[in-house]
């Protein structure tokens, strides 16, 4: 059977010098490689990838994979830990507004500082690997990312390591070793869908989700992009040297298993066996890879598009995130008694209606029913294709 | 038809000055009483009263009432401006831990202060209308309440009006004044529940609403209590001096119309039915007033408990809000991966199980499905009685 | 020389499972007593405590004390690690409002339960001792409190022990048995200033501090008096026996070193040799007990009054904190220039000034420059006389 | 006598409908040009420039000015209302996480879509109007920009508008219109100091500030780059074009007024007097140009570096904000009494140095004396020169 290994690694040191550990769960399969990182609850509120966590535990203990795993649930405890009241707000750092997911270094470009030994020149790279066979190439490459990384960390003992720093390299210190990189997220208020490397098809279809988002290669500081954009850029780098059958040899993908503030272990078991699936088609599990359940729609990152509330007030979901709707149709209504000026008063005065400003499928609402005027109301795909 | 008024009163100046005001409609029906008082929102995470307002407003459009009503729909702007990333923390007031429903005068004990002036003496107001009929009575201690209220006011022009009683009296000024006082709050995860008057047995089926919790005649802070208590103060003063017949005059409920963050205005309009149903058991509405169509469960507040979570970590229901539980039931199970200490870890590891310690009807679950040990993991109520 | 422990107490355990301990430390003089309990921080941004407690470690390693010390700095990493953007919001429990020197145990009255086990009945005890010398019933009283916070512990098994609770537990479990308690604060804007069991004086001048603030024997939540009135208590009931000799045997002070989000370990020197001077008083360490410096003024805290503000608006200080005043005087002025209406605009119509509604002695300031209308603009001690 | 005009304008509607606006003060001298355009407080802490604008106020009543002056004091009431406790969260929105002085639109280049309307072309520019005098570039550019702000406008009416874009479409149409804008902010725990476009030594004299910070011409967000990067890339582009005596012919300064949380008239009137001489260098003041009284020291943005704190615990500053400093000298003293392990325990074990890693001027401390490792602790100068 599988051996597995568990160690507790600090990403913060609170005020009163409390270190906050996340726990990492190896399992070593028959072998080392295919090596999958996965990581869940970067962001505190999107809890749900835990639950697929657990479920992997129980299915990996039943079934031998055939390359190897490290496991991060809740990899964010200072996100998860920012309480207020009722809630946990687990998108920002409430002490510096970073995003929590992104602030990950580009390891193939210029991420923070100018230190050139802090990112892998992929151009000379490929020059001076123009002929090996891509089983040396791939280790040179880990091995090439692993040297940037550390250079990053050795170039902040001088001046200090900030937190974003602190936690990048804490994560990529695991991430960049992985052949295949999952961050478990959830949406606001969503149905279970996916951020694919662009073009990334059929491993897409492993994941048996629906609703398929493409993002482009390039870098913006998430962890997928993190994960596959270097392998993208060494991939283009060999193609420029006449070597196009590389290709991108590691892949990243977000994974958003639903709403936030939503858990469920019953779920979790399905999350799960979606993973399984993929992992399959990765070689990282035994057996063979099922088809996708349902037809599934695909759209490009820039054609994900965001509605901003034209009014504030109280929101009444129109239709259910994962629905199809046609330009002009009424997606929300968004009331707000105040702005009943006329006597007697009706809800009719109090009642903004929202359309779809285009055809597409709403895909995540705002995860609060009261809502400023600006605030993202609800993002939904348009120019969907079928993948 | 009925005659509406609307009047917007300042609740909150912020540091830059801005007002915020709430929106007060008065409704004017047949007769100026009784006079209902009804408001929603006070804190500011429980949306759906709102959805009843508005749905009241389109009713009272069709129907001239008897009497008159005051609504105030979002009576907290301060509490439902507190945003934190996705969500709104909205019980306490982030300026000074204030619970916004724990801070009105008591005007018939001492609440703040000891100017005397600030509360109504029941015993001496008892004595000195001893031999008065009620329809006497009524308005004189309306009366008397008002003066109590404005002693407290004037009382602070030295030193100035804090936060807490700038908001009590305000909402007070209005709320005194009625026969009838509704503060349509929410839940955390919860069915709709009522908290009522002691023994306030057959206005209280007219909600129609399934469970029950009976509030003990003590002042604790909340707007319900404001309401009720002075005059079951007075109810009891006059039965000391030998009229029992008077009884309370007034009546006050918290109405919790579901849980927090939910928003639906088609339910708004069945709120608006409960609603209905018990304004035409006061005399407010015309109409007969339809019997209960469910069982309705109760308890007294003393005998409705919460459990408070022995561990850390990811909350799975095990029962849904509203379902009756035996005494070590499981309710809850409390997932942390973090808790698999032993390897190969296992869901089971992760998992504390939680049991009902008697047994009763869960009414409701934490807001949130990530929870800190120590935190209300939910709350039962406990020695149920059919009402 | 003097025998140190040091022990690392929980606290509060995160929603991910870390544990926040606080560090105890027991410095074991000649004499286990009389035994001092020494807290700093328990509010997060009132860090001054913590300078003092590391000046008395240093005291201690050259003078060994009589009797016996518990030294708890950084008392609550809860709410030290409060932080937004670039402050501490310590005074308040984020998750439940509470203010963390509130929550505290009734050990001789009903707190929160009504458990009769929870708390000591002085009167039952005072004549079950009614012929017992003061060498017996010192312990004795200090095992029935240990009990009844034990009893108060045990209650909370079936249902859990809530956050209140579990910090109160884990503090007065110290606290109780010492005979000097000493909570660290600070005001907010603010000189040294010290609150007393009314009536210490002579321990009161012990402390060199220029302001006194007496607390009449009320339980009301905070640590001082949770460590003195239960003894207050105990004495009265002997005083109603017959015995008024017996009197108060434990003290308990909230002693305030400056101002918020103010550290010095030069001024934590000067701090901690205030406090020495007060152990030489109860015999906690040797030496004779020097006089006060200064005069010292006082003033019960019923005459500690504070205005809140009648305008939002920026903080001009007119006088600096710990001055004298005269009714009438101009205390701060409040600049917003928004309210400049009138064209072309100035500062005089700029600036609302505030004048001290009666003659005293300004101690403290709101901690930020910016205020809402009704927020705490200063806190002023009135009636003042020469201690 | 200088013409004033005043308006009110919204910037963000809050959940409850209620408008946040600010005041905006057009002070119309003997001209309308040259125009500065002068706001404060955009970070909600940073209160000083408002006292800076009230005693504008004053002057203008005093001194016609020669060109003209927009002033906007409290130009963000949202971070002013970020009210946490005692103190304001101010640098980041709590909604979004933006830092309020990062979100203005690149009107010389791609900043938020891929609209081209959305920007100005510089080198279409100067190709078309290669021939021109400065007298109608300079208005032909000011309408360039103008059209490309409605472009930014006119092209999220479909989706609708978000926070940030809402708040930089209110500020930048105004400050476009300007020859001169200053951004009124203040350090965390500074002395004052100015970011200058680089190269801007004469004006940088004339604000009599002993600290400047040199901003490269590259577009990260800021006001000051908003308002004078657009200029330089005209004038590099007129430079190309063989026109370089255009020059850059508008300027923008970030003036940085002392300490957050600090607030006085009294130095108002002096900050007042240096924003005085910039302007009669500016010539929108009328009267000579007063020399700097003091020495001025200067580097570049890149040479002004962080310390991240080795340790977490309470910060003892060890020089003030201001202080020149050698390569290991200390700088601070970073207290924790939890790290004292050794018995007895010792103020020497607890506290941790930090010394400077290079020559130069410490010009900020972390605004609060409680610090998690990783944190900024300090920002000082490098590499310094006198100015």
């Amino acid at each position: 059977m599988a051996r597995w290994e568990r160690r507790d690694i600090p990403v913060r040191t609170l005020a009163t010098g409390h270190e906050l550990t996340i726990p990492v769960f190896h399992c070593h399969g028959k072998n080392e490689r295919p090596l999958a990182y996965i990581q869940a609850n970067v962001h505190g509120a999107e809890l749900q990838g835990n639950a697929a966590v657990l479920a992997l535990f129980d299915l990996l203990s039943e079934t031998e994979p055939l390359g190897s795993l490290v496991l991060v649930p809740r990899v964010n405890p200072v996100s998860e830990n920012q309480v207020f009241g009722d809630y946990v707000a687990g998108v920002y750092d409430f002490q510096t507004g970073m995003n929590f997911n992104r602030g990950y270094l580009y390891l193939t470009g210029p991420s923070r500082g100018s230190n050139e030994a802090c990112y892998v020149d992929v151009s000379a790279f490929a020059a001076s690997h123009a002929a090996r066979p891509v089983a040396e190439i791939k280790p040179a490459f880990h091995e090439a990312l692993r040297a940037a990384l550390t250079a990053a960390r050795e170039e902040a003992v001088t001046w200090g390591t900030d937190f974003r720093l602190e936690f990048a390299l804490a994560i990529q210190q695991m991430a960049i070793e992985a052949d295949l990189v999952l961050d478990l997220h959830t949406g606001d208020r969503a149905p279970r869908y996916l951020y694919i490397p662009e073009g990334a098809h059929d491993a897409a279809r492993a994941f048996q989700i629906p609703f398929v988002l493409e993002v482009p290669h390039k870098f913006g500081g998430a962890l997928d992009e993190a994960a596959f954009v270097p392998w993208q850029d060494l991939a283009n780098a060999f193609t420029r040297t006449g070597r196009p059958e590389i290709g991108r040899l590691v892949d990243g993908f977000t994974v958003e298993l639903g709403s936030m503030n939503a858990f469920s272990l019953a779920e979790g078991i399905l999350d799960a066996g979606r993973i399984a699936n993929a992992l399959r088609f990765y070689g990282i599990l035994p057996g063979p890879v099922a088809p996708p359940e349902t037809s599934i729609f695909s759209c490009n990152v820039g054609d994900y598009r965001s509605i901003y509330t034209p009014a504030s007030g109280l929101v009444d979901q129109a239709v259910k995130p994962g629905t199809a709707v046609r330009k002009g149709d009424v997606v929300a209504r968004i009331a707000d008694p105040s702005r009943c000026k006329t006597l007697p008063p009706s809800s009719r005065e109090a009642i903004v209606e929202v359309t779809a400003p285009e055809d597409g499928i709403v895909i995540l609402f705002h995860a609060f029913s009261s809502i400023s005027r600006g605030a993202r109301l609800l993002s939904m795909m348009t120019h969907v294709k079928p993948l």
